[in-house]
């Protein structure tokens, strides 16, 4: 028996120009309705981050509410289990707190969401992240409110229920998942993303996208499988409601991605990325995503020496959205077949000529990615990130680990596939 | 000084013909995830929708969960003051509950809300209602989590965050209207919808379209003057995300609501009136309503003696969505002339010829309104409800009375504006 039923959840959401100057009236409302009375708040950010002064800013003002701010300044851009830890432990130690706020990026809101999963509920972290890595535990006790304040235009982490981290030991990036650690309130001013710099811009950018393209040619939520209700997972499959905001994203993206890498202060391009983002996270984040997702999980957990401009230049790090879309154009042409209609409906939407199908129509969603990729300024291609034709069977076995992302995509994938899409990423142009 | 923040909220969604088999795993969870553990479950419907004998097998249902629910079959289409009262009285009566779910139309959900204020809250019904016809007391304490299962496809009161009443008293209708009324989940399981008889379809339907109409031309959320947080309602004003919403909803009425009405047993037209329903509560819902809403509120609250098919026939009743179109083509001829582009691209998305344009454009959207009132069965004015030209005064002062939707129009409305669109509306065809 198919499945009948999708679902849909999204945190609260405040979004415009100022909105992050009242957040301690917020968190006051979240801790109250939660049947409790705010008094002392955790405020997770990164060192990059709070070098801009936002999230001083921030604390500042919710210390005008009355609120009690300890500021935790040390997530890591892109965190492992070595950082998360860190950040609970100083939680655990300054604790108890009312209520979490995360300021920055997608790491920052991660970091955010482990350590408030980890100040309410028993055991460590690994018992927590996803099988086959971790113990997969479930958690027993609510959560504290969560507000999110993304500063970077992307990941739509601020509304999903899963923090991703990388596993030093065994070098691979996976996550916890459980619809608990999401945020209950995003806050998104898009004055905090104008001094984002450009690769930031471009590659959480790209996050965006392949949210969007993934979700849209996910595999339908009725072609899967009748669940039991505890079966039923946050990612559901393409459905009616996540197609609605994967396309009002793909359009916004078609007018403002260009100009707001090409010039960082244009403002209505910023708003217009901040709005793509946030639908990232409310809404298309609900279907789920597939294969440039999974093969993105080895691209940036075997990072060698790949130092990207605009990032923390102490260590070699593959950005998130940058490692996604690094295999889209070749995951799009494979999984074409599933439905032509959905993959030259997303390339309209990016401002794709779609009259030109000399190749059935599976090459004209890969050829306006690869040109939104070198106009943004994206390396050329696996090859230029450090990686060559011998690493393609690690990378192969790396994104098999993810075989709760490759579930979600339309067709069913296997090792040669996976092989095909690296070999074929290695050189875009 | 203007706004420039819009804030957006849902409550969680479960979409799909079976998704009512599982509230009891739902009310389990959500009890938990508030920090409790569910055994005892209030459930409300109303004598018509229990005479389907879907609330009796919801119940059963959850008691294979290991609930105990205690059914109030006592809702009263359209609420009053004092059914309201009955309901709280039952429940506090046979009290304390875990949850409370509702199965029904609009009236079935809103009297749980009202129940679930009043089981969590201290205070009388009055106490609550929106000033100035009640005290507008805001509720302290958290309330039950509530499921709301819509067993007709309109009003979106499943995600709102109003209870409508009539204060038999007063002969007015007003509300109650609160964050904390919304809805935790919504479980929209169409098959549930089959039964509903066709003035239902029709009346139910026309609720969903002006919530989708009134959401769009709505008064821009940066045309007001800037709020404080606490000042901030849940219906900002027209916004990018209620506007993404409010045109899917348009699309979908077009293609189904004259079938649905026309065929009750049309499976897909049914499936796509619940999507339709749903989006009005999830999305544009946030935006708010204006002109024919405040309208409505005399226009049903004033009833003498006209008694519609498909409804309990013991007592006069305009239902609500009647109430609400009757003077919607008026209200968007006057409104026209504040986003001529919003009110024919609304028309068009319903499948009106937009090239037919000889006065100026502004009696499109009045044009395809009418149609669409005549071609699902609607009576043919105000004259054919039971009110004449000399009622309109009284309807005027009534309208008059709903400021907070009249400061939501996108032009200022004045007692000559509506006795010309009470005027205009008494007879459409």
């Amino acid at each position: 028996m198919t499945e009948s039923v999708f679902t849909y959840a999204a945190p609260g959401l405040k979004f415009g120009r100022g909105a992050s100057d009242e957040i301690g009236w917020d968190v006051q409302q979240l801790v109250a309705t939660a049947g409790g009375s705010a008094s002392r708040v955790l405020l997770v950010t990164d060192a990059g981050v709070a070098a801009t002064g936002h999230p001083q800013r921030i604390a500042q003002a919710m210390g005008s509410n009355g609120l009690d701010v300890t500021l935790f300044a040390g997530a890591r851009v892109e965190p492992t289990d070595a950082s998360l830890e860190e950040a609970i432990a100083f939680a655990r130690d300054c604790g108890p707190f009312d209520a979490v706020v995360a300021v920055g990026g997608g790491s920052s809101i991660d970091t955010a969401k482990a350590v408030n999963l980890l100040l309410t509920n028993a055991g460590e972290l690994m018992d927590y992240v996803n099988p086959p890595v971790g113990g997969g535990r479930v958690p027993e006790h609510r959560l504290l409110p969560l507000v999110a304040v993304p500063t970077t235009t992307g990941t739509g982490a601020e509304s999903t229920t899963i923090c991703v981290l990388d596993v030093l030991a065994l070098k691979v990036k996976t996550g916890i998942s459980h619809a608990r650690l999401r945020p209950t309130l995003a806050v998104v001013d898009p004055d905090l993303t104008m001094t984002q710099p450009a690769m930031v811009t471009a590659s959480s950018g790209m996050d965006i996208l392949c949210h969007a393209l993934e979700s849209y040619t996910a595999r339908w939520f009725a072609d899967f499988e009748a669940k039991r209700p505890e079966q039923r997972v946050p990612y559901c499959g393409a459905n009616p409601i996540a197609d609605m905001w994967s396309e009002k994203a793909l359009s916004l993206l078609a007018g403002a991605f260009r100009r707001a890498v090409g010039d960082g202060s244009d403002r209505e391009a910023r708003e217009q990325m901040a709005l793509a983002a946030t639908f990232a996270g409310l809404g298309f984040g609900n279907a789920g995503v597939h294969v440039p997702h999974a093969c993105a999980y080895p691209i940036a957990g075997r990072v060698r020496d790949y130092r990207p401009p605009g990032y923390p230049d102490d260590e070699p790090i593959v950005p998130h959205g940058m490692a996604v879309v690094m295999t889209a154009p070749a995951a799009f042409a494979r999984t074409f077949e599933a439905s032509p209609e959905r993959h030259l409906r997303a390339a309209e939407l990016l401002g794709a000529d779609t009259r030109d199908t000399a190749d059935g129509g599976s090459g004209v969603l890969p050829r306006v990615l690869r040109g939104l990729m070198r106009d943004v300024g994206l390396p050329s291609g696996l090859g230029e990130i450090g990686y060559g034709s011998d690493d393609v069977d690690d990378l192969v076995d790396g994104a098999l680990k993810q075989q709760r992302l490759l579930a979600t995509a339309p067709i069913d994938v296997t090792a040669d596939d996976l092989a095909t899409v690296f070999r074929s990423s290695l050189e875009h142009w």
